[in-house]
């Protein structure tokens, strides 16, 4: 599935002022592992999973500091409450479809049990978007054995993007989208990567860098320039996806699913500021985070777990200090991987056929580039 | 199952300074109906399911204001993102042990599938608390059907207390704990209701109305004043529990799970301002909302639903106008219900033989009362 | 002004279950300071300074990990939304009346700017509640040489209470109110110390540990037990302050301003949690947190200042460690520091008469206690 | 003072989809009104106050529904935790220098009391940017008399933008700031404006629309692509500020407030959802939001005040209801609103000389235009 389509940069497309790590892919952090469960079967099915590793550990020993910040809090992501209170994540991280949160959050609550005879709580970590558009989402295909499948899978190296695992059935500005990802690596050899679940956006609105590649692909379309109230009308939008659905009337379709990776030193309060940025890198590729789009945004920081079960009262903690031009470079870092990372996933996403015959296009990016996307 | 012992003021024992509704119970709220299955099988499954539905009609189709205030988020209770996005919830309120969160989401998820063919997104409410201590909680043995059942169950009326539905395995102020419910009539003939599931709090720390049944209950017990060190061996407390549970040696244990009803015309905001006065009813019955407590409370108006189709595209709503003096009787009012509900449930729950044999012991109300509990 | 009144403890009040540092009161944490300005002049002046350092040294080069709760946000303190992101304070902290926090923080600003020639930015931190009805508070008598004066008199050792410095004017469940405090030792010689500018709740609703001393009061007052209605009618409550104000006839007055510290090893988010517990104190002594009343907590730890200019990247921290029992028994210890302070504030005011020849009365502790307060 | 140069669409830059209002000014929000004081004296002297009045009645006896973001907190804007509780503003909104925000509240809290003699509480809402690059700030230069002269001279009609106001001393992308504007109409014919005072950003991340505008400026200027590396030691950045400033040190410079003001009928959880969309309109010029910004974002709606002194317990509201197409077109008006109010301050304003020989010059839009900006 989808390795055909090059990257961006494959192509030339360079997004942002700093440099991509060795894989331009949030694997580029050490120790962080994804895996993809890719459910296309018949002519409905259409979904799949994404399971990520914070480190190379034991998640639930070496709890991982993380926060969340949600730009638009229409959607069902789960365990966020205790990642506020507590600044750790305690699992893995599973990606899927939003009517199989629960399958996942069950199947992250197995894979802990099983490794942990003694464990009686647990808080498992799972976001969605909603691939209603080309997945029979009412089906509810997935099951404890996908999510614990791609946790098997999970592994370092170059990360699979477009319509693999949790992307499978996800659309993007109008187009087809699904998963991508992209790294920075900053000052002091540190490193951020971003991994996105992309269903979010109107064709329209679409930018690449500084290009307005949705308002060109418009006027290329119809002949002529956009006019504001096509922003009802256009061809892959949520008005139009929801026509489209026949009975399926429901307008809440969308979101996205940020995750941002890094070996800094940071504390839960400072991977909330690095959360925050994440928001500016999805505003960048054009979208003004619809209504019923569900935009949330998970920093975690794997550069010192913080134990289950401390061995003393006192922990002692190595933070950036935040006075120095290191945040700032972080935060940056955070930005254009994000930016980048939504641009990965729908460069790479191959045009999907789906339930009800429902059609996905991927975005054709040749026709882009080759006006000015270099 | 728990209908021998007394309420609180079947007793004498009467909270706060203003009136109860006719029942004393979240049902006082007109339309709001609860239900109960509870899960009592063999020697170690002690566990169940509650159900709320916040009015009469479609929970999805006519969506009720709602929003959420969190004291402590060492929980998993699910769907507060997109409650605090919207102001609704959109489904019934479940509630249920800690590791069966997405079973219950799941049933919530398929009750709304099964009446909207058209739906292909829903929120899931869903809280919990850990009764891990009586409840052999990693065997996950609540399923889609209890909940559903829970859910057809569902009336005005009274409501059963105690070690009923999700409270049947739930500890409380180191005494069998579990449902709650009270209600207080203000001004205007509004109603205000409170549903607890109680499963928090140290012995020692308890606090009926005025009178401070913990530090009697341990001078009885021991014959002597308990002394600042006997916090962390205080007979039903954590440190213990988790001794008990031999290898299960998990500290998150603890958790309350407050629902605030109202009829009384309020917005989101509003009903926020309600959820936080749910933090100081719980406070007043002693306990400092310990670090492994999930404390969430849960306030909503079904005053006046949203529909899910408006017919325009302004509503006309009608909200309480907060410089009166009536916002401050609600405040008083979900203080005084929270209360009550704590103390609802202690003296309701009989006392429970669990998993491996471990004991959870009613409150010894008579004894506290005959004191001065009038 | 205030010394003749005992404490609570001196008359055998005895609140919680942990012990008391040396002082009870927020000095016994190592390096804070307070210092009190009061401004009694003629018959209407009547309101203060109160001034408290963090630590020994210099607020804005060794910055004070800190963080805020607000329990109900009708309230004017300044500087919150730069601690929430930096998670740290770098002034004094100032409190005065509601209409002088800009003066407060000029004098802030000022001190600040004298110390250092470089500074060109910095957040003052200034908490106030509403001394009207005692006060001529649109006068703004405060001046910014009261301001320095508070500053320059701040000192370690007892702590002057009741209605001094901010608290001149204040009352508190209809009775005067003012300036308290209290602290708590926990395991580790950790302490806990509590300093309140009480000025919130209604006189039927007060709690003074397990005696509910608002009811006995208004029972004896009138020879009979009061009623819901009276919620509105109570002598010294907001209702009637209003009236009694004659023109002023504006309701918001009450609040309540709350500093925990501890010099315990708490980061940002750690002390995020404790000023929720604060919530928890003020919970404690009855009242339900009114619309009109700006209740704010503020906790910080002077264990391990954070440097202005680091001198590295990387800063080592030691924090708590969260799963060992310590972070219960500082949860606790801040629940109750903040429920003795309170009613230390209210034991320790005198009547006082002010503007227009308004009266509010002292606490009428020896009736109370009296009856059943040992 | 800065009338001579074009705004963006004088110059052929057009940015977002829809169309702006007649004035592409926040006072094509009916009822808003606009006032500067300039203060430019001698050589070190380069600030002010802007004030901005939400509606045309008084403030304060019908309040104006409200909600803000905080994009980065690193800042001192007043007055936002009344707003996030009560979900109003009660004054008008002034804009001034970092150090004289205290003065600005003084000066909305005499305005007030001076209209009404009853009223001894206000929550004045003042925002701040650092202009200590080009002012004395440390001097404090702004009085009581500047601010109200601005509320004086607040009218309708065209708004002064650039070096005006508040805007007089301000940096942004490394070139002169200031004041900026902009408007969208949306389908219904509801407007939405913005108002930035835009102190933010540096040179080589400016993107004005689709034209990388930073790069290219720093291409020309070096004959060189810039590298990452460049990222500390940009002409105009803030390293260099700092450095510059001699003794004068501090870090914290940058900022940016953002008023949006519609007459959109939305209550204050939806103006929440519009203040997160302003983060994404500065997003979109480029900058990552630096740590040692004050990113604040303030929304209000004039379309029906709530009033101070209600005539009955119950308000009869109008709110757009949410899962009409208007939310989002009101989402994405919100986000290019506030990208041109940037560029629009960037665009109008002059170069200014100020304390100690600084300069910072006006963007050389010309050479910038020249290649591709229309």
């Amino acid at each position: 599935l989808a390795a055909s389509r090059p990257r961006p940069r494959e192509v030339g497309v360079r997004l942002g002022l700093l440099p991509p790590g060795p894989l331009n892919a949030i694997t580029d952090v050490p120790g962080v592992r994804v895996g993809h469960v890719s459910l296309v079967e018949g002519e409905s099915v259409r979904t799949g999973v994404t399971a990520l590793l914070t480190h190379a550990r034991d998640p639930f020993l070496e709890k991982t500091p993380a926060a969340a910040f949600v730009l638009n809090g229409f959607g069902k992501m789960a365990g966020l409450a205790q990642v506020a209170e507590l600044g750790v994540i305690e699992t893995p991280i599973a990606l899927t479809n939003t009517l199989s949160v629960p399958t996942a959050m069950d199947a992250l609550i197995g894979w802990t049990l099983d490794r942990h005879p003694d464990v009686m709580s647990v808080n498992p970590v799972v976001g969605e978007c909603n691939d209603g558009y080309l997945n029979d989402i009412r089906g509810r295909h997935v099951r404890v054995e996908h999510v614990l499948a791609a946790l098997e899978h999970a592994t370092g190296g170059p990360v699979a993007g477009g319509s693999v695992g949790a992307g499978v059935g996800m659309s993007c500005y109008g187009h087809k989208g699904g998963i991508g990802t992209a790294s920075r690596v900053v000052a002091d050899g540190l490193t951020i990567g971003a991994l996105v679940l992309a269903n979010f956006g109107r064709a329209e609105e679409l930018r690449v860098g500084t290009v307005d590649v949705g308002r060109q692909l418009a006027a290329g379309a119809r002949g002529r320039q956009p006019s504001p109230s096509s922003l009802e009308n256009e061809p892959g939008g949520r008005a139009v996806q929801a026509r489209d659905a026949g009975r399926r009337d429901d307008p809440r379709t969308g979101s996205v699913i940020v995750l941002i990776a890094t070996d800094a030193p940071l504390d839960a309060r400072q991977l909330g500021r690095v959360a925050r940025r994440g928001g500016l890198g999805l505003a960048r590729t054009g979208s003004p985070s619809g209504h019923g789009s569900g935009d949330f945004i998970l920093a975690f920081s794997n550069a010192e777990p913080i134990p289950h079960r401390p061995s003393s009262t006192t922990l002692t903690r190595h933070v950036l200090a935040e006075d120095g031009p290191s945040i700032d470079r972080i935060f940056a870092a955070s930005v254009e991987s994000v930016e980048e990372a939504v641009i990965d996933a729908l460069f790479r996403a191959e045009t999907m056929v789906g339930r009800d015959g429902h059609v996905r296009e991927a975005l054709p990016w040749p026709i882009a580039t080759a006006t000015r996307l270099k």
